[in-house]
């Protein structure tokens, strides 16, 4: 939050999405959240003796306008006593009718008596800085929901639970242990001793660093299951990739035409195969052209290319011939991105005459038109992702900021490495230890800066 | 509801808006919400003892996928016990993180516990079967939520809240007491009495069916407060209509150019003023044309001019003589709809031009293109509604069923009397009577039908 907003101020917001529906629930946090609530509802909302509050309670009660006592609406008030509330503080939910009249007259009430309109994740982030859950948690709760697959949902659901804080805090305890050795024999620097055996200290940091680098190893799998899987199709004009675009998303999505060089935008759809999010780009056939336009559709398509996962490249089992074909995988070998190649229009095609390609692992017979073994071909993609898995306990990183800080931790470790290797000066090592303690460190929000903390919680949406 | 859906059923829904939020509500209702919730939740929510039960209970809990153990989300869990819940039957509301994904995963897993999706309006509808609500407070509480001024809400409050209800059950109650004399005399009519004196009856019934015809008499303020206040702009050819309608509604909404007919569509916009919403309808430009279009639109202005409460003859006060406004001004009268004369392009005339205007008390002078004197025409507007006004106390019908429902009642109040004076028998006049008591009871829901009640719920939003 930029400093015109004091974390001392109470802040309100409505938390369910705009738009006319049976209910809708308003949120209030901080010292004043009891005193306003109580205002507008003329009920004692303070708890007597907050130890023996045993559990939430709810209250149901009419909004009042202050000046002329008219009722506003009956609503439900869902009481939150601090510190046992998601921002830490005192919480006050108004759950009324979904009328935006009603909506934006109850903000403007509340507004009125001193609070203000909280800031894009404003209460995850003062559920943070009072001891609520770290920054990989409260991260993981933005991840949540957006979340649109069962995989990105699992990711962020463990991450907002905290079992990715728990390993990183683990790591991160490991060196410090090993950098306060290091620490007591700057302490007794006049005396010469080494509390920290250098072999040993230095097997000690690889085993930590390797850990880590699996983490970011992870992560290549980890923004898969977040933010999907690329699947580039691509092939020469009239190959029927739009075709097969529109049969894999069953809907008619991409324009399709017997016209060579229909498609010249890319076009990116989204399906889900067994929970995992695939993103398929329909390109613009590969030839030589002097259509301006369909120059720069090519030109998009070799860039798209280098940004997927996987490569469909589909062709015309009919009329293409086997050397045709090689030649055609030796361009696409040249991206050194694993590949499919996709015979096409097979319910045209005698079974005879695809027997030449059958030798190639790479190959797959399908019909866009047909949608005969499509499900053949999602299967195929669906394995290749599951071939990237880790080991089911391994944790999975998906945010590039932690993996940032993770490749940083490493490097740092690889540092301490060779300055042992070196006989550097304790120092030295010591502070490269420090260097990586800080990187995990800012993955948990142990170590934050304002501007950090700004920038993650702006990208949250109103109200959480 | 249809016979199809048992009202034995559990019912859920989606209550808040969809779309991506910090919180949805996710509403549960009937004999197997408290048990379905323990599948998901491993809480034990049944209350002990329900009449120690003090309050209502808000849960903190983890919801799981019953056959893998993993974790769908984190919600807080309202739990309502019967009869006390807006249903009248056990409530359990999900408060889960609005990610669209949660949402539908949750609504899948509760689905497969045994409950169904609810129809529109089904909980309000359960709500009154269960006598928590009368039929007119249903119908306020989907009026409450469409509201979208301050008179519609007032309206909508007043009505979910029961003053309406109360002063018609008065009402039906004191016919109801008229019809037991009269039955009184039946029951005894070979003895030939008269519990019922003639004079005093008519009487009575002449004062009720007074208030019974003020109170439809209302819906004429009613219908506006809660559908808005219909003023047609209407004039020549580039007077200023569109002009006029961009500066209240302070847009660019109506195409605006020099050339006379260039509005043919007519155009309809919302300002509030006052808490009363108004709806102007800019129009074509009257006038001979030869334009199958513009004529087509000049047939639809004069329809609509029809449907307005109150015309604005707007004129340019540059260009228009005083016997020209004469002229037109016999036109607007054949309406028989309240009219101001409007002066437009003030900004371009002397002040000296305009007095010719002003014996006429309808004359107002304004500039649509310097926004001169617009408060003035919307004060002249909002007093025009103001005028409309009964009595603070007085109800206000708004629903188009109450009012046909009060005028059926009338019309029998009125059959009575006509009976008292022609001296028919006492069965006749008693007949009438439960007629009018037939159709009272109909607007508080006292006497339904299914085919009324799925009418009046099919409005609804799901999850009310």
């Amino acid at each position: 939050m930029k400093q015109l907003y004091s974390k001392e101020d109470t802040i309100v917001a409505l938390a369910t999405p705009a738009g006319v529906g049976a209910l809708a629930v308003i949120r209030l946090s901080g010292r004043q959240a009891i005193p306003i609530a109580e205002t507008l509802t003329s009920k004692k909302l303070a708890a007597p003796d907050t130890k023996t509050l045993k559990s939430y309670q709810l209250f149901y009660t009419k909004i009042c306008y202050p000046d002329t006592n008219k009722v506003l609406d009956e609503v439900m008030l869902s009481v939150y006593h601090a510190p046992r509330s998601f921002t830490g503080e005192d919480i006050i939910e108004f759950c009324c009718h979904g009328s935006p009249f009603i909506i934006k007259e109850l903000l403007r009430l509340i507004l009125e008596k001193g609070a203000r309109i909280a800031q894009a994740g404003e209460f995850t982030q003062r559920g943070f800085l009072h001891g609520k859950m770290d920054l990989a948690q409260a991260e993981g709760i933005a991840d949540l929901i957006i979340a649109d697959s069962a995989a990105a949902h699992q990711l962020a659901i463990s991450q907002m639970r905290g079992g990715f804080s728990t390993k990183i805090k683990q790591l991160r305890e490991d060196i410090i242990r090993l950098a306060a050795l290091l620490e007591l024999e700057l302490d007794f620097s006049e005396e010469d001793v080494e509390f920290a055996d250098r072999t040993d200290l230095r097997r000690q940091v690889i085993t930590l660093q390797n850990i880590i680098q699996q983490m970011a190893a992870s992560f290549r799998l980890g923004n898969v299951m977040k933010n999907g899987f690329p699947v580039a199709i691509v092939g020469k004009p009239n190959a029927g990739k739009s075709t097969l675009l529109n049969a894999i998303i069953d809907e008619d999505r991409a324009i399709v035409s017997t016209i060579a060089g229909t498609t010249r935008d890319t076009i990116e759809e989204q399906k889900n195969i067994n929970g995992i999010c695939f993103r398929f780009i329909d390109t613009a056939g590969l030839r030589e052209t002097e259509d301006a336009i369909e120059k720069l559709g090519i030109a998009r398509t070799l860039k798209k290319i280098q940004e997927a996962q996987c490569i469909l490249y589909l062709f015309d089992a009919q009329t293409t011939s086997l050397p045709e074909l090689q030649e055609a995988e030796i361009d696409i070998q040249a991206y050194q991105i694993p590949y499919y190649l996709v015979g096409n229009k097979i319910d045209l095609v005698a079974t005879e005459k695809l027997k030449v390609f059958e030798s190639n692992a790479r190959f797959l017979a399908i019909s866009a038109h047909t949608k005969q073994n499509l499900s053949q071909l999602e299967d195929a993609l669906s394995a290749h992702v599951q071939a990237m898995n880790v080991h089911e306990s391994q944790i999975i990183v998906s945010n590039a900021r932690h993996l940032h800080c993770l490749q940083n931790a490493a490097n740092a470790l690889q540092i301490v490495c060779n300055a042992i290797d070196s006989h550097l000066p304790t120092e030295m090592i010591a502070s490269d230890l420090r260097e990586a303690i800080y990187q995990l460190g800012e993955i948990v929000g142990e170590i934050t800066n304002n501007d950090l903390l700004d920038f993650i919680f702006s990208k949250f949406c109103i109200g959480k």
